[in-house]
């Protein structure tokens, strides 16, 4: 077996997806190479692929959110072996020994190693990273659907699990795509009273079932005033500006406006409209710990990804379909190199 | 003894206060009323005089930072009694009965009074207010300097309380007058490392005096550069536009830039800047049970303020010295009425 893997890239911004094959060089002694069987393709591919954050460097292959089986291990891997089933998200490598690996706060490490930024990512045949950052996979856990819970599941799940967010405690969720569809289900099975702020009002009952007590039109003011000093917490997924200023009105006191999209504009932000101990934040993912717990309380409580399924031969007609805004909710491709 | 109650008032925004005699009716079953030996002067006083906020009116009795002696009681106080010397800050009643008050934050009910706001303050002879509001000083404080405490102080020690702010953590106090010289002292006494930011690079001493470990320039994108990465909490005290970008820079991850200054402009908060677990937050004040702990904290730990008295009948001398932004560090009147 030599170090060739075949994998999609890009070749230059929105470009599509070609077949392109590349030598990953020697294992490193930390790290682990998988099989990739499925990969979600988040929206983060996306803008990656179309070096919007100015950061790709082509040609790109994009793919954060893999599931598949360990087939190579380095001689210093340690925790995971080869044939474990695994994950790998957003971040694929940290340096271990800073203040921030060592206390838990891998994602807050300054030498992050990012799957898809400056390396290969997983719409390949495989991929790689550091051993801490591959995840296993609860046994009962169907991995068809797992993918997407590696970097649209942690983002959402970390706030609840970072803030010691009550069962008591009202979560509203702004936005139900990828990231959203996802925090309804995790604020719902924490025992949460959940909203969903959706600016699509056909979505309704669709929301209700996966776990949303009201569904609020994100977009009316005149909805918003009805829930004001409301919410002890408010996830937004969303990536464009809202009326900012009246979902401050609509957190309770000491509520929290966690903001989880790459918005492009910034919140204006005005010192009264916080006064009574409300915070505006902001999280990227989830150390390891964090994700394993995610993975075991998605086992336990059902959680998964609403997906549709596309083969990886088949990734240029499911990023227009991601492109067209009508994925319900998460694309998942099977990896058929 | 009458009703009467003779005080300062100004009659217009930006007034000068003139003798002033009101009716103050009879006093409510939960009412008491303090004689007032000592009051601080608050930069709140002025925007408030000034009407700055809109809310004022006139005549305008201001003091919102009161020392005294309870001189009379209504049929149902509890806790206090006449003879007991209290301080009074900002707040002057809440309703007792909502969540928030049940819960200890009655800092968060809906129905606060003010004591300034729609009432006359305590640049008078007797100031009155809802028996939960007078807080009893410990025995060994001196009150002559514990005016400032009711609102200055409970203002820049509630966030170390409510946050949790370990004495491992790295604070940062932006704008040393009022309310930072306050912050620096709480904040070592904490058991903080403590960095002062000041625009005034001739206080330096003075400030270590305090309790500053460090001091940075607030203004000097060099220093502050030099600090990235650094601080838990930072305090702002400070009513101006700084290169607030620059500061959530000099946050250590999961640190807070906590805002007590009331700005006029808003902050511009890009989600970059906090993406990792930063938060942007405020408060205002505290509830009663804080403001006990803190001047036990105080008495405990040798705080005070740093005060410069002016007798009450010069209280215009006093507003010009505090205009002029010299006052080192708190004005307090005292009472010659």
């Amino acid at each position: 077996m030599g170090n060739k893997i075949k994998a999609y890239a890009a070749s230059e911004p929105k470009g599509k997806f070609e077949p392109f094959e590349f030598d990953a060089g020697e294992l490193g002694d930390e790290q682990v190479e998988i099989k990739v069987l499925w990969c979600g393709i988040c929206h983060s591919d996306l803008s990656m692929r179309n070096n919007d954050w100015q950061m790709t460097e082509y040609p790109f292959v994009g793919g954060h959110e893999a599931v598949g089986e360990i087939v190579a291990a380095g001689a210093n891997v340690k925790g995971v072996k080869v044939g474990d089933k695994v994950g790998l998200g957003w971040n694929s490598g940290s340096c271990g020994h800073c203040e921030q690996c060592i206390s838990g706060n891998q994602i807050m490490c300054r030498d992050l190693e990012q799957t898809i930024v400056n390396r290969h990512g997983s719409f390949a045949e495989k991929v790689r990273c550091h051993w801490s950052w591959a995840i296993k996979l609860p046994d009962e856990m169907d991995i068809s659907k797992a993918g997407p819970l590696f970097c649209d599941g942690i983002t959402v799940f970390n706030p609840l699990y970072q803030y010691g967010i009550s069962p008591t405690d009202k979560v509203g969720v702004i936005g139900i795509g990828g990231l959203g569809h996802l925090a309804v289900q995790f604020a719902d099975k924490w025992g949460c009273e959940v909203t969903a702020f959706s600016s699509n009002p056909g979505k309704t009952e669709e929301l209700k079932n996966l776990g949303a007590d009201f569904v609020v039109n994100s977009r009316s003011d005149e909805e918003l005033e009805k829930v004001k000093g409301k919410f002890d917490l408010i996830l937004s997924t969303v990536n464009v500006t809202l009326n900012w200023e009246l979902y401050l009105q609509t957190l309770a006191p000491k509520g929290r406006l966690h903001i989880l999209g790459a918005l492009t504009e910034p919140i204006p932000l005005q010192t009264f409209s916080i006064i009574k101990q409300k915070a505006v934040s902001s999280t990227a993912t989830g150390s390891p710990t964090v994700v394993s717990k995610m993975l075991e309380f998605c086992a336990r409580h059902d959680v998964k990804a609403v997906t549709e399924i596309f083969p990886m031969s088949k990734i240029n007609q499911a990023f227009e379909h991601l492109e067209s805004g009508k994925a319900r909710y998460r694309i998942v491709l099977q990896n058929d190199i």
